[in-house]
This record gives structure tokens, sequence and C-alpha cells, in this order.
């Protein structure tokens, strides 16, 4: 969330910037972005306010942004064609290395310039093309398979488009994308507007 | 993810749940289920684990999803499109009521079953139909100007697709859905596990 609201005020022609406007920004407290930002490091300078460019380049550094990162995609339906045409990944060093699909029919065809292989390529890939993340966009009931599947292969990070809570290993990192989860956490929070 | 994961159990026929299970589900220790379910009343007996279907029952209640909620959608490119088609918001009881564009070629086109109306009769709708829910589906250029006129408009929540932070004000509940900023969160460990 820093790097993004750092992004922004950078195209909005802001160098510098406080930790007030930077939590207005962030919906967060001025004390709570100096302790998040001093966790890393002496980055700004009393009374001076964060030199938006150097803040954004180190947290960039430390959060590994600056470098590419190889994913692969499993599920090439609607929601799967949608995830690899998304144009937002690859500006930002998301590179999608293969797709695969358990569905006999949908093996062989290309989506997104890829050739969709089967499942059962998954590792070999996996370790050819040096893939840390897996992106997973089939049916709720095949998710925690083809989670447990990646991370045999070796993927390090999960993204997760189905609509589950999947059970990995501590040593995975996974992110769900899920909007009605999103639209359900809000629910509790619109009632007492009403 | 309380809902989420004791829907999966009620679907997999477990109807009693300890909090140590639950935790293992959920990535929590079972003391922090205990407190966060003990903020909302006595739910479990001691030594017994949880009735999963009473706890859900109860959540929903509490957090508002034994309700329908009416959204509306605007930007109907191809990220809107598969939003609106997306088949998982219906059944969890969140009603598409209206699409909206600001793009005159956009407009009269049906999408979703629902004709797509400029932006200038987005505060009339908002009022007819009841629409608590603004879903965000515009470039990130647009996105903080259309929230603007959804929350002029009367909406209270908004689930925002576009990647940018957007600003908004404290009685306004806003979640992002941003597959990008999930990545790159997760990049962070991947370094570590590297």
């Amino acid at each position: 969330m820093y790097v993004r609201a750092l992004t922004q005020l950078l195209s909005e022609g802001i160098s510098v910037v406080s930790s007030r406007q930077l939590g207005h920004r962030l919906q967060m407290t001025p004390a709570q972005i100096r302790k998040d930002l001093s966790y890393f490091g002496r980055f700004g300078k009393q009374g001076r306010g964060y030199d938006v460019h150097f803040l954004l380049e180190e947290l960039r550094q430390i959060l590994g942004l600056n470098q590419e990162w190889d994913a692969c995609l499993v599920g090439v339906g609607r929601l799967g064609r949608a995830i690899i045409n998304y144009p937002g990944f690859a500006p930002e060093g998301f590179r999608m290395r293969a797709v695969f699909d358990s569905d006999s029919r949908q093996v062989g065809g290309v989506v997104g310039g890829l050739r969709v292989q089967p499942m059962s390529a998954l590792s070999e890939a996996v370790e050819r093309d040096n893939i840390t993340i897996g992106i997973v966009a089939v049916p709720a009931a095949e998710a925690q398979s083809v989670i447990d599947q990646l991370i045999d292969s070796g993927v390090q990070g999960i993204l997760n488009y189905a609509p589950i809570a999947p059970q990995v290993s501590m040593h995975v990192v996974i992110r769900n994308i899920d909007p009605v989860l999103a639209l359900q956490s809000m629910t509790f929070y619109l009632r007492e507007l009403d």
C-alpha cells in the first residue's frame, strides 16, 4: 500500500510528503506511518517529511519489487482468460510463463499467447522456467488439489481466485482474491450506517 | 473468513469444530479464534467445540449476510463485463441492480441483462433502487472521480477494482480488489525463501 500510494504521489508531481499527508492517503495515523517506516530504516528527516522518490525506491528494493517474478496460471476458463489478459501484471514485473488446465479439451489451445499444457507438465515447467508464483483460477471444488500440486512442484507463492479458504503449510505464501469475501466484509459496517 | 471456513466445514459434513481445528483452517491460533468469537457472544461449550451450523447462522446474522444488498457497477469494459457475469455474487445476496459508463458509445447497450446508463442517471438510480454498494471497474485515472460521484449519490460501500489507493471519508466503507497489490505483498516473503 505504501508503494502504491508513493507511486501515485510521484505521478502527481509530489516529491516530499509528511507522515500526516501519507497517513491521510492510507487512512492511517501519522504515528503508525512513522512506526511502519522506522521498521525498515531511517527514511525521513524530522520536520522535513519523506523524499517520495527515495522512499519508493528503497521500499521497492526491500519488498523485492525491482526484479522480475515468473508465474504460471492454472485454469483457463472465463476467469483464467480474464487474468491472463489483464494488462496490469507485466509492467510490475510479474511475467506469465505457462498456463495449465486439467480439461484435455483446453490443452493445446493458445491463451494469452501461451500454449495450454496438461497438469502432468506442471512440475517440469515450474523447474525449467523458475516459476515461483502459481495463480489459481479453477472451480472451488478443484482448488485445494491444484494448490497442493503447485506447492509440490516447487511454487512458493499462491494467488488464489477460487472462493475457498485453502490450507497450505507455513512456508508457502498465499493471497486470496475474493470479491464476494470483500463484499461480505463490508456489510457489517453498512448495517450500522443504515 | 470465519463464514467462509464454516460454510466449507458444513459442506464437508462436519457439524462440530474445535478452536484448534478452526484455527488450523484459518491459519490462526486457537487462542485467537476463542478471542474473536467471544467478542460476539458465547458460542462454544468448554471441551465440546462449536456447533458449526449454529455459529455460521449467528455470524451471518451479525455480519448482515442473511439479507440482500443492492449494488451497481460503474465501467463496462472488459473487467466490468467479467464482474457482472461473475456467478458468485447473487447466491450470496449481492444483487446487481444497475450499470453505468461515462462512454456514450456504451450507454444504451445491454450488459449482464442490464441496460447501461449514463453517469448522469447515477444519483436517481441509487436512490430509487436503494443501492448501498458501488462497484468500480474504470481505469485508474477516472476511479477517484467515479468513487466521489458514487458517494455523493448516497452509496455507502465501495468495491474498487481500479489500481489506485482511493481517498474516501471515514463514513464510507471501501474494499480494494487488486491482484497486483496481492502479488506485490508476497514478494518480500518469496525473497526470504529463495
